[in-house]
Protein backbone atom coordinates (compact mmCIF):
# COMPACT_ATOMS: atom_id res chain seq x y z
CA UNK A 1 0.00 0.00 0.00
CA UNK A 2 1.17 3.31 -1.23
CA UNK A 3 1.82 6.13 1.84
CA UNK A 4 1.92 8.95 -0.57
CA UNK A 5 0.32 11.91 -0.03
CA UNK A 6 -0.27 15.31 -2.28
CA UNK A 7 -0.54 18.57 -0.85
CA UNK A 8 -1.94 20.58 -3.49
CA UNK A 9 -0.16 24.67 -3.19
CA UNK A 10 -1.10 27.65 -4.49
CA UNK A 11 1.12 30.48 -5.60
CA UNK A 12 0.41 33.97 -5.60
CA UNK A 13 3.66 35.75 -6.87
CA UNK A 14 6.79 34.86 -9.89
CA UNK A 15 8.81 33.91 -6.28
CA UNK A 16 7.70 33.08 -3.45
CA UNK A 17 8.24 30.76 -0.09
CA UNK A 18 5.06 29.13 0.96
CA UNK A 19 5.30 28.22 4.30
CA UNK A 20 3.67 24.10 4.23
CA UNK A 21 4.69 23.02 7.54
CA UNK A 22 1.25 22.94 8.92
CA UNK A 23 0.22 21.39 5.45
CA UNK A 24 3.08 18.59 5.50
CA UNK A 25 1.99 18.50 9.63
CA UNK A 26 -1.49 17.11 8.67
CA UNK A 27 -0.90 14.88 6.24
CA UNK A 28 1.60 12.89 8.94
CA UNK A 29 -0.88 13.04 11.06
CA UNK A 30 -3.56 11.00 8.45
CA UNK A 31 -0.40 8.65 7.99
CA UNK A 32 -0.36 7.45 11.36
CA UNK A 33 3.59 6.75 11.42
CA UNK A 34 4.59 7.44 14.98
CA UNK A 35 8.43 7.14 14.41
CA UNK A 36 10.34 7.50 11.36
CA UNK A 37 10.74 10.03 7.97
CA UNK A 38 8.78 11.97 6.18
CA UNK A 39 10.63 12.64 2.28
CA UNK A 40 9.19 15.58 0.55
CA UNK A 41 9.45 16.34 -3.08
CA UNK A 42 8.90 18.53 -5.33
CA UNK A 43 7.85 17.56 -8.74
CA UNK A 44 8.62 20.46 -10.52
CA UNK A 45 11.80 22.09 -12.36
CA UNK A 46 11.30 25.27 -11.63
CA UNK A 47 10.49 24.90 -7.58
CA UNK A 48 12.08 23.49 -4.58
CA UNK A 49 11.56 23.25 -1.09
CA UNK A 50 13.33 24.29 2.01
CA UNK A 51 13.60 24.94 5.58
CA UNK A 52 13.93 28.32 7.41
CA UNK A 53 12.65 30.61 9.65
CA UNK A 54 8.93 30.96 10.02
CA UNK A 55 9.13 33.51 12.43
CA UNK A 56 10.07 36.90 10.86
CA UNK A 57 8.93 37.08 7.13
CA UNK A 58 11.91 39.56 6.48
CA UNK A 59 13.89 36.20 6.29
CA UNK A 60 12.30 34.72 3.40
CA UNK A 61 12.39 38.05 1.93
CA UNK A 62 16.00 38.30 2.17
CA UNK A 63 16.52 34.80 0.76
CA UNK A 64 14.45 35.47 -2.22
CA UNK A 65 16.66 38.60 -2.77
CA UNK A 66 19.90 37.21 -2.76
CA UNK A 67 18.64 34.38 -4.96
CA UNK A 68 17.29 37.33 -7.54
CA UNK A 69 20.96 39.41 -7.03
CA UNK A 70 22.60 35.78 -7.79
CA UNK A 71 20.80 34.33 -10.33
CA UNK A 72 18.93 37.78 -11.86
CA UNK A 73 15.79 37.10 -14.35
CA UNK A 74 17.27 38.56 -17.23
CA UNK A 75 20.54 37.13 -17.94
CA UNK A 76 22.65 36.30 -20.83
CA UNK A 77 20.83 32.64 -20.92
CA UNK A 78 19.84 30.20 -23.74
CA UNK A 79 16.62 28.44 -22.48
CA UNK A 80 14.26 30.49 -24.61
CA UNK A 81 11.30 30.22 -21.70
CA UNK A 82 12.38 33.35 -19.71
CA UNK A 83 12.68 31.01 -16.48
CA UNK A 84 16.66 29.91 -16.37
CA UNK A 85 16.84 31.54 -13.69
CA UNK A 86 14.30 29.48 -12.08
CA UNK A 87 15.63 26.42 -13.36
CA UNK A 88 19.42 27.32 -11.48
CA UNK A 89 17.43 28.66 -8.23
CA UNK A 90 15.58 24.95 -8.24
CA UNK A 91 18.76 22.86 -8.14
CA UNK A 92 20.15 25.13 -5.78
CA UNK A 93 17.94 24.44 -3.42
CA UNK A 94 16.80 20.90 -4.38
CA UNK A 95 13.67 19.28 -4.81
CA UNK A 96 13.84 16.69 -2.00
CA UNK A 97 14.21 16.80 2.09
CA UNK A 98 13.60 14.48 4.71
CA UNK A 99 12.48 15.40 8.00
CA UNK A 100 12.35 13.16 10.95
CA UNK A 101 9.31 12.16 12.86
CA UNK A 102 8.57 10.62 16.26
CA UNK A 103 5.68 10.35 18.94
CA UNK A 104 3.65 10.57 15.59
CA UNK A 105 4.86 14.80 15.22
CA UNK A 106 7.28 15.95 12.75
CA UNK A 107 10.64 16.72 14.41
CA UNK A 108 11.59 20.58 13.90
CA UNK A 109 13.73 23.12 15.62
CA UNK A 110 12.27 25.89 17.13
CA UNK A 111 12.44 28.42 14.35
CA UNK A 112 12.05 25.73 11.32
CA UNK A 113 9.51 25.94 8.91
CA UNK A 114 9.10 23.50 5.70
CA UNK A 115 8.75 25.67 2.56
CA UNK A 116 7.19 25.40 -0.96
CA UNK A 117 9.86 27.73 -3.57
CA UNK A 118 7.85 28.93 -6.38
CA UNK A 119 10.65 30.19 -8.99
CA UNK A 120 7.99 30.58 -11.76
CA UNK A 121 4.64 31.57 -10.77
CA UNK A 122 1.99 32.55 -10.06
CA UNK A 123 0.66 28.71 -10.40
CA UNK A 124 -0.81 25.58 -8.80
CA UNK A 125 1.51 23.08 -7.68
CA UNK A 126 2.11 20.26 -5.73
CA UNK A 127 3.73 18.48 -3.01
CA UNK A 128 4.48 15.12 -2.74
CA UNK A 129 5.15 13.29 0.96
CA UNK A 130 6.17 9.81 1.70
CA UNK A 131 6.52 8.04 5.05
CA UNK A 132 8.41 5.68 6.29
CA UNK A 133 8.54 3.94 9.07
CA UNK A 134 11.93 3.26 11.29
CA UNK A 135 9.55 1.72 13.97
CA UNK B 1 20.77 -8.01 2.88
CA UNK B 2 21.97 -4.77 1.55
CA UNK B 3 19.38 -3.46 -1.85
CA UNK B 4 22.51 -0.64 -2.54
CA UNK B 5 23.39 -0.73 -6.22
CA UNK B 6 25.83 1.14 -8.66
CA UNK B 7 25.40 2.62 -11.53
CA UNK B 8 28.31 3.61 -13.12
CA UNK B 9 29.07 7.11 -15.35
CA UNK B 10 31.54 7.78 -17.72
CA UNK B 11 31.81 11.79 -17.70
CA UNK B 12 33.45 13.25 -20.96
CA UNK B 13 33.59 17.60 -20.27
CA UNK B 14 35.37 19.23 -16.80
CA UNK B 15 31.60 19.73 -16.04
CA UNK B 16 28.63 18.36 -17.37
CA UNK B 17 25.20 17.14 -16.29
CA UNK B 18 24.58 13.49 -17.07
CA UNK B 19 20.86 12.42 -16.94
CA UNK B 20 20.70 9.20 -15.14
CA UNK B 21 16.99 8.76 -15.07
CA UNK B 22 17.06 5.68 -17.39
CA UNK B 23 19.76 3.95 -15.26
CA UNK B 24 17.92 4.97 -11.59
CA UNK B 25 15.06 3.67 -13.36
CA UNK B 26 16.40 0.55 -14.14
CA UNK B 27 18.36 -0.59 -11.04
CA UNK B 28 14.42 0.64 -9.39
CA UNK B 29 12.98 -2.04 -11.84
CA UNK B 30 16.02 -4.57 -11.06
CA UNK B 31 15.09 -4.44 -7.12
CA UNK B 32 11.58 -5.21 -6.63
CA UNK B 33 11.11 -2.39 -4.82
CA UNK B 34 7.17 -1.49 -5.42
CA UNK B 35 6.43 1.08 -2.59
CA UNK B 36 9.22 3.23 -1.22
CA UNK B 37 11.88 5.36 -1.89
CA UNK B 38 15.09 5.59 -4.05
CA UNK B 39 18.20 7.29 -2.27
CA UNK B 40 20.35 8.39 -4.77
CA UNK B 41 24.09 9.35 -3.92
CA UNK B 42 27.42 10.49 -5.44
CA UNK B 43 30.37 9.34 -3.28
CA UNK B 44 32.87 12.42 -4.82
CA UNK B 45 33.37 15.73 -3.55
CA UNK B 46 33.34 16.98 -7.21
CA UNK B 47 30.51 15.74 -8.22
CA UNK B 48 26.32 16.24 -7.23
CA UNK B 49 22.89 14.71 -8.49
CA UNK B 50 20.35 16.61 -8.71
CA UNK B 51 16.96 17.13 -11.00
CA UNK B 52 15.65 19.48 -13.47
CA UNK B 53 14.23 19.66 -16.71
CA UNK B 54 15.61 16.65 -19.25
CA UNK B 55 13.60 17.96 -22.13
CA UNK B 56 15.00 20.98 -23.53
CA UNK B 57 19.11 20.64 -23.14
CA UNK B 58 19.46 24.44 -23.02
CA UNK B 59 18.19 24.43 -19.33
CA UNK B 60 21.21 22.40 -18.44
CA UNK B 61 23.30 24.35 -20.42
CA UNK B 62 22.10 27.21 -18.22
CA UNK B 63 22.32 25.41 -15.09
CA UNK B 64 26.21 25.00 -15.57
CA UNK B 65 27.22 28.44 -17.02
CA UNK B 66 25.17 29.88 -13.75
CA UNK B 67 27.26 27.90 -11.48
CA UNK B 68 30.14 28.42 -13.56
CA UNK B 69 29.45 32.50 -13.29
CA UNK B 70 29.06 32.83 -9.35
CA UNK B 71 32.15 30.18 -9.42
CA UNK B 72 34.28 30.39 -11.58
CA UNK B 73 37.26 27.68 -12.20
CA UNK B 74 40.18 30.22 -11.68
CA UNK B 75 39.78 32.34 -8.51
CA UNK B 76 41.53 33.14 -5.67
CA UNK B 77 41.70 29.75 -3.91
CA UNK B 78 43.80 28.05 -1.36
CA UNK B 79 43.30 24.51 -2.20
CA UNK B 80 46.10 23.42 -4.48
CA UNK B 81 44.30 21.33 -6.90
CA UNK B 82 43.03 23.23 -9.24
CA UNK B 83 39.29 21.93 -8.53
CA UNK B 84 38.16 23.80 -5.72
CA UNK B 85 34.83 25.63 -7.96
CA UNK B 86 33.95 22.26 -8.09
CA UNK B 87 34.06 21.46 -4.59
CA UNK B 88 32.17 24.20 -3.73
CA UNK B 89 29.56 23.77 -6.07
CA UNK B 90 29.05 20.20 -5.25
CA UNK B 91 28.21 21.21 -1.73
CA UNK B 92 25.95 24.04 -3.78
CA UNK B 93 24.01 21.14 -5.26
CA UNK B 94 24.41 18.34 -2.74
CA UNK B 95 25.56 14.68 -2.30
CA UNK B 96 22.23 12.73 -2.01
CA UNK B 97 18.64 13.15 -3.22
CA UNK B 98 15.77 10.90 -2.58
CA UNK B 99 12.85 10.38 -5.02
CA UNK B 100 9.41 8.31 -4.25
CA UNK B 101 8.48 4.87 -5.86
CA UNK B 102 4.99 4.25 -6.12
CA UNK B 103 3.76 0.85 -8.25
CA UNK B 104 7.38 -0.16 -8.84
CA UNK B 105 8.42 3.13 -11.31
CA UNK B 106 9.97 5.78 -10.11
CA UNK B 107 7.82 8.91 -9.33
CA UNK B 108 8.77 12.57 -11.37
CA UNK B 109 7.07 15.09 -12.37
CA UNK B 110 6.53 15.49 -16.00
CA UNK B 111 9.82 17.44 -17.12
CA UNK B 112 11.75 16.04 -14.17
CA UNK B 113 15.32 14.01 -15.15
CA UNK B 114 17.84 12.94 -12.58
CA UNK B 115 21.55 13.78 -13.35
CA UNK B 116 25.00 13.25 -12.28
CA UNK B 117 26.74 16.60 -11.98
CA UNK B 118 30.54 16.23 -13.01
CA UNK B 119 32.58 18.93 -11.63
CA UNK B 120 35.69 18.03 -12.57
CA UNK B 121 35.67 15.61 -15.30
CA UNK B 122 36.04 13.73 -17.36
CA UNK B 123 36.31 10.84 -15.46
CA UNK B 124 34.42 7.45 -14.50
CA UNK B 125 31.89 7.73 -11.60
CA UNK B 126 29.88 6.02 -9.49
CA UNK B 127 26.40 6.75 -7.79
CA UNK B 128 24.84 4.28 -5.28
CA UNK B 129 21.44 3.91 -5.06
CA UNK B 130 19.79 1.98 -1.93
CA UNK B 131 15.89 1.43 -2.08
CA UNK B 132 13.91 1.63 0.86
CA UNK B 133 10.15 -0.40 1.48
CA UNK B 134 7.74 1.53 3.01
CA UNK B 135 4.79 -0.75 2.13
CA UNK C 1 10.63 2.79 19.48
CA UNK C 2 12.56 5.78 18.47
CA UNK C 3 15.71 5.54 16.38
CA UNK C 4 16.14 9.03 16.64
CA UNK C 5 19.60 9.97 18.19
CA UNK C 6 21.37 13.51 18.57
CA UNK C 7 24.65 14.61 18.35
CA UNK C 8 26.30 17.72 19.89
CA UNK C 9 28.44 20.29 18.20
CA UNK C 10 30.12 22.97 20.13
CA UNK C 11 31.17 25.66 16.96
CA UNK C 12 34.17 28.03 17.77
CA UNK C 13 33.93 30.76 14.91
CA UNK C 14 30.87 32.66 13.05
CA UNK C 15 31.35 30.32 9.92
CA UNK C 16 32.78 27.04 10.58
CA UNK C 17 32.74 23.48 8.97
CA UNK C 18 32.79 20.63 11.55
CA UNK C 19 33.73 17.49 10.85
CA UNK C 20 31.26 15.26 12.17
CA UNK C 21 31.82 11.76 10.40
CA UNK C 22 33.19 10.57 13.29
CA UNK C 23 30.11 11.36 15.36
CA UNK C 24 27.99 10.28 13.06
CA UNK C 25 29.57 6.23 12.65
CA UNK C 26 29.36 6.09 16.37
CA UNK C 27 26.06 7.14 16.54
CA UNK C 28 25.57 4.33 13.22
CA UNK C 29 27.25 1.55 15.55
CA UNK C 30 25.23 2.15 18.19
CA UNK C 31 21.90 1.87 16.78
CA UNK C 32 22.82 -1.79 15.83
CA UNK C 33 21.61 -1.20 11.96
CA UNK C 34 23.17 -2.99 9.47
CA UNK C 35 21.61 -2.48 6.32
CA UNK C 36 19.42 1.23 5.39
CA UNK C 37 20.23 4.66 5.75
CA UNK C 38 21.38 7.55 8.19
CA UNK C 39 18.92 10.43 7.94
CA UNK C 40 20.84 13.17 9.03
CA UNK C 41 19.08 16.66 10.13
CA UNK C 42 20.11 20.25 11.37
CA UNK C 43 17.91 21.36 13.56
CA UNK C 44 18.86 25.08 12.62
CA UNK C 45 17.79 27.94 10.43
CA UNK C 46 21.14 29.47 10.17
CA UNK C 47 23.57 25.76 9.77
CA UNK C 48 23.04 23.38 7.30
CA UNK C 49 24.53 20.09 6.44
CA UNK C 50 27.04 19.54 3.95
CA UNK C 51 29.76 16.37 2.21
CA UNK C 52 32.46 17.04 1.02
CA UNK C 53 36.73 16.63 1.19
CA UNK C 54 38.10 16.22 4.86
CA UNK C 55 41.62 15.38 3.81
CA UNK C 56 42.77 18.82 3.19
CA UNK C 57 41.41 21.19 5.14
CA UNK C 58 41.89 24.36 2.45
CA UNK C 59 38.52 22.80 0.87
CA UNK C 60 36.79 24.18 3.64
CA UNK C 61 38.18 27.14 3.85
CA UNK C 62 37.42 27.68 0.11
CA UNK C 63 34.15 26.78 0.64
CA UNK C 64 33.44 29.18 3.40
CA UNK C 65 35.44 31.47 1.34
CA UNK C 66 32.84 31.11 -1.75
CA UNK C 67 29.89 31.42 0.22
CA UNK C 68 30.86 35.12 2.10
CA UNK C 69 32.09 35.83 -1.71
CA UNK C 70 28.46 34.93 -2.98
CA UNK C 71 26.08 36.20 0.16
CA UNK C 72 28.16 38.24 2.49
CA UNK C 73 27.52 38.80 6.26
CA UNK C 74 27.02 42.56 5.24
CA UNK C 75 24.67 43.65 2.83
CA UNK C 76 21.10 45.09 2.01
CA UNK C 77 19.01 42.84 4.34
CA UNK C 78 15.55 43.32 5.87
CA UNK C 79 16.09 41.09 9.02
CA UNK C 80 17.42 42.59 11.41
CA UNK C 81 19.46 40.23 13.61
CA UNK C 82 22.30 40.59 11.18
CA UNK C 83 22.46 37.06 10.01
CA UNK C 84 20.73 37.15 6.94
CA UNK C 85 23.85 35.85 5.49
CA UNK C 86 23.35 32.68 7.93
CA UNK C 87 20.02 31.91 6.93
CA UNK C 88 20.25 31.96 3.25
CA UNK C 89 23.16 29.99 3.58
CA UNK C 90 22.00 27.66 5.40
CA UNK C 91 19.22 26.79 2.68
CA UNK C 92 21.84 26.87 -0.14
CA UNK C 93 23.40 23.80 1.74
CA UNK C 94 20.49 22.09 2.55
CA UNK C 95 19.28 20.88 6.28
CA UNK C 96 19.22 17.29 5.77
CA UNK C 97 21.27 14.85 4.04
CA UNK C 98 21.09 10.93 3.35
CA UNK C 99 23.87 8.39 3.50
CA UNK C 100 24.19 4.53 2.85
CA UNK C 101 24.62 2.29 5.80
CA UNK C 102 25.81 -0.79 4.47
CA UNK C 103 27.84 -3.85 6.65
CA UNK C 104 26.73 -2.02 10.09
CA UNK C 105 29.15 1.14 8.75
CA UNK C 106 28.56 4.23 6.64
CA UNK C 107 28.95 3.67 2.83
CA UNK C 108 31.00 7.21 2.02
CA UNK C 109 33.16 7.58 -0.75
CA UNK C 110 37.35 7.78 0.21
CA UNK C 111 37.37 11.82 0.31
CA UNK C 112 34.35 12.46 1.83
CA UNK C 113 33.65 13.45 5.69
CA UNK C 114 30.08 15.21 6.54
CA UNK C 115 30.09 18.32 7.92
CA UNK C 116 27.92 20.53 9.92
CA UNK C 117 28.01 23.67 8.58
CA UNK C 118 28.08 26.64 11.07
CA UNK C 119 27.11 30.38 9.42
CA UNK C 120 26.24 32.10 12.82
CA UNK C 121 28.22 30.94 15.47
CA UNK C 122 29.85 30.35 17.79
CA UNK C 123 27.16 28.39 19.50
CA UNK C 124 26.03 24.82 20.70
CA UNK C 125 24.47 22.90 18.39
CA UNK C 126 22.86 19.81 17.56
CA UNK C 127 22.58 17.46 14.89
CA UNK C 128 19.72 14.70 14.85
CA UNK C 129 20.02 11.01 13.20
CA UNK C 130 17.28 8.82 12.47
CA UNK C 131 18.13 5.04 11.23
CA UNK C 132 16.12 3.23 8.79
CA UNK C 133 16.52 -0.37 8.24
CA UNK C 134 16.15 -1.69 4.69
CA UNK C 135 17.24 -4.91 5.51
Amino acid sequence: MSRITTLEVVTRQRTELVDITAGIRRLAAGSGIREGVAHIFAPHTTAAITINENADPTVVRDILAALERLVPQRGDYRHGEGNSDAHIKASLLGSSLTVLISGGDLLLGTWQGIFFCEFDGPRKRKVWVSFTDSG
